[in-house]
Parts: C-alpha cells; sequence; structure tokens
C-alpha cells in the first residue's frame, strides 16, 4: 500500500488556516512566482517559483487519493464535484451529504461514516500503491494519534498568525515524534520540508 | 547597535515548553551528539551533532545580552546569580526582587521596570554591537508587535506536543510577516531556522 501523509501549508507557529477556515498569507506562496502550474480540475493557475514548482508537481504525481473531513468538504462545497487536483476524495462525516450527491452523480467522492481509520483504509484501497493525502487539522491529529501516518509534509510559510486551526487539530497533549526531516526545499515565502513519522513507535 | 533576535527550540507546532514550563523533548538535541560544548558558567557540557555544534558555537559568540521575562528567571531562580551561557541577564519585571538581588551582589542581572522596549534598550546599551538575544514566550511576541526583533532564530525540533506555550506567547491575532530563512542547517533532531524581521513593515 502506498504511504498515508498529512499535509498543509503552515504558519511558524503552526497554523494551516485562521479560526474562520480563511488562509491569510499562507498560500501567497502559490501565486508569487514565474512559473504556471494549472490544476487539473482547471478551476485556476497556480504560478510558484521553480523550486517549489518541482516540489509540488513531483508531490501530486504521487498521490492517488484524498482523505477530508466535512468541514472542508461544507467549506468548499466539495469543490463543486470535482476536487482542484483532479483526485478521488475519502470525506469523514457523521452523515452522508444526501442532496450534495445526488446533485452531483458520478463525482469521486466518497462518505465514510465510521471513523477516520475506515476511510483511511477506503483511500488507500482506491489509491493503490499511491499516496493517501490527508488533510491537516482535526483529521490528520486523529490520523496521528491512530498511527496511521507515514509522513508529515509541511509547507512552512515564514509569517506568524498569532490564533488559528493547528495542523493537528485538538491533539491531546503528549509528545509524538516524528524523524528529521528528509526533504527541506526552499521555495519563495514557503520552506517545503517532510518529516517521517516512525509508526512503529 | 546589534541586533534583537528572539530565539528558542520550538515544537512543529509551535511551543517552546509545556504548560508547566518543562521542555519534554525539546531539548534532545543538545544530549544526542558527539561533540562537547562546556557551558560558560560550567554548570553543564552538551553534547551536540557537528553541524548544530557550529551553528550553535557561532550564535553564542554573537550574543553581548540577554533579555528574558520574570517568569523564566524565577523558574530557574536566576540560575543562581550566573547565566548558563555567562551574560548578561536583563530580565523584564515589574518589581525588583529584592532579596534575590541581595544575596547575589555583583550578578549581571538587570531588572527593568518601565516594559520591553526599555528592557532591550537597557540590553542594546550593555551589548554594544553584539547581538541582544530575546527569550522566547511572551516577551518575544511583545517585541515583534513593537517592532523591536530584527530576526527570529527557530531551533525547530520534530516533535508534536499539542499543547504548551508558544514561541510568541499570546500574540495578538493577525500576520506578522518575516522573510524566508537566511539560514537553514540540519543537526540531530533539530533544524536551525533563521528568519530576518523586515523592522520597517
Amino acid at each position: 500500500m502506498g504511504k498515508v501523509v498529512a499535509s498543509a501549508s503552515m504558519s511558524l507557529d503552526g497554523y494551516i488556516a485562521k479560526d474562520d477556515n480563511t488562509i491569510g498569507r499562507l498560500f501567497d506562496w502559490f501565486q508569487n512566482g514565474d512559473v504556471e502550474l494549472p490544476t487539473v480540475a482547471g478551476h485556476f493557475t497556480f504560478h510558484v517559483s521553480r523550486p517549489s514548482a518541482d516540489y509540488w508537481t513531483q508531490w501530486v504525481s504521487q498521490i492517488g487519493a484524498l482523505v477530508c473531513g466535512r468541514t472542508l468538504f461544507d467549506f468548499t462545497d466539495g469543490w463543486g464535484g470535482q476536487h482542484t487536483m483532479g483526485m478521488p476524495v475519502v470525506v469523514v462525516t457523521h452523515q452522508v451529504p444526501a442532496e450534495w450527491v445526488a446533485a452531483h452523480p458520478g463525482a469521486p467522492f466518497h462518505f465514510v461514516t465510521d471513523g477516520v481509520a475506515a476511510a483511511v483504509a477506503k483511500a488507500q484501497e482506491i489509491a493503490g500503491d499511491r499516496i493517501v493525502s490527508v488533510t491537516a487539522g482535526t483529521i490528520a491529529g486523529q490520523c496521528l494519534e491512530l498511527g496511521l501516518l507515514d509522513e508529515v509534509a509541511v509547507d512552512l510559510v515564514p509569517v506568524v498568525m498569532g490564533k488559528g486551526r493547528p495542523f493537528f487539530g485538538d491533539l491531546a497533549a503528549g509528545d509524538a515524534l516524528l524523524g528529521d526531516p528528509t526533504v527541506c526545499i526552499q521555495g519563495d515565502r514557503v520552506t517545503h520540508l517532510v518529516f517521517p513519522v516512525d509508526r512503529a513507535a
């Protein structure tokens, strides 16, 4: 099976969004460079620096499925039925949004109502040997606590937000050890870092 | 005048200590290497990796004075009268600890009761063209908000703590922009990063 990776742009003080789910300056690096990266779904085009373009292109090319929570799904209205990156999405939810499903026949969205571990298993079934990308926030925190993560990919942004939604949600206090970063690539207003997680630890 | 730099070991989720001021796994990198670094005050010896030894030695050699808050001063009991790094210390406090001062005659500690900006000014007077190192936490947050910081030096540790004391304390919400890191050195269980702050911004 492919790796399970939690990924997001994160401020230096550990936030992936403001409390109202807006992102402030976290995505500046997606629009401050010379290299055009059209998104698969065609919604819009990123303009990133060369190092970020190379890193991002390789990262996206390895993903086979996404796992997200219901908050993000609702906030984006399910990306209108097609995720920005053109990937199948597994949504962790208490209740399947029947109206949305009816309105978007054939959309590659899967709703899992029996918890995060089941959602990751479903995503791995879809992804095969490709990466399952888990959205940062509550879901990533739960995956970390359940020992489901292989890596944490942080696009570290040099901004201090002061408040917001943490990368690992409301993680129970306790030290979760990661390894030293295996990737460290400097873009423009972003440092791409990938930390391995020892699943046996 | 020398630069004003806020510095600390920080978890990936932005904490410099637990809520009870203990440091969990944050200082592992000070004792996991082959290179001996005796502290100036002779209290103990660090054992760090070669990259961390080189980085740390250069960093400490540039410091002329430290600024800390009363919480840290009390927690360490004023380092017994001599800071671990053998530096003069300016303590931001509401009240001078008269008993402590009487018990430690000649100790290079200065107590400033009229706020963080005055404490930094006093430290700069002492440090001359050397660096003033500001302890992370509330004091660093206040310095950032007051536009007093030139750099933020983060020893980023691959651990997720979940809760604790943030690097910039209870910073008022709002995006404080830093620059991309000018230093990125990988040690063993630590990544040394230095971010410039645009004081004019």
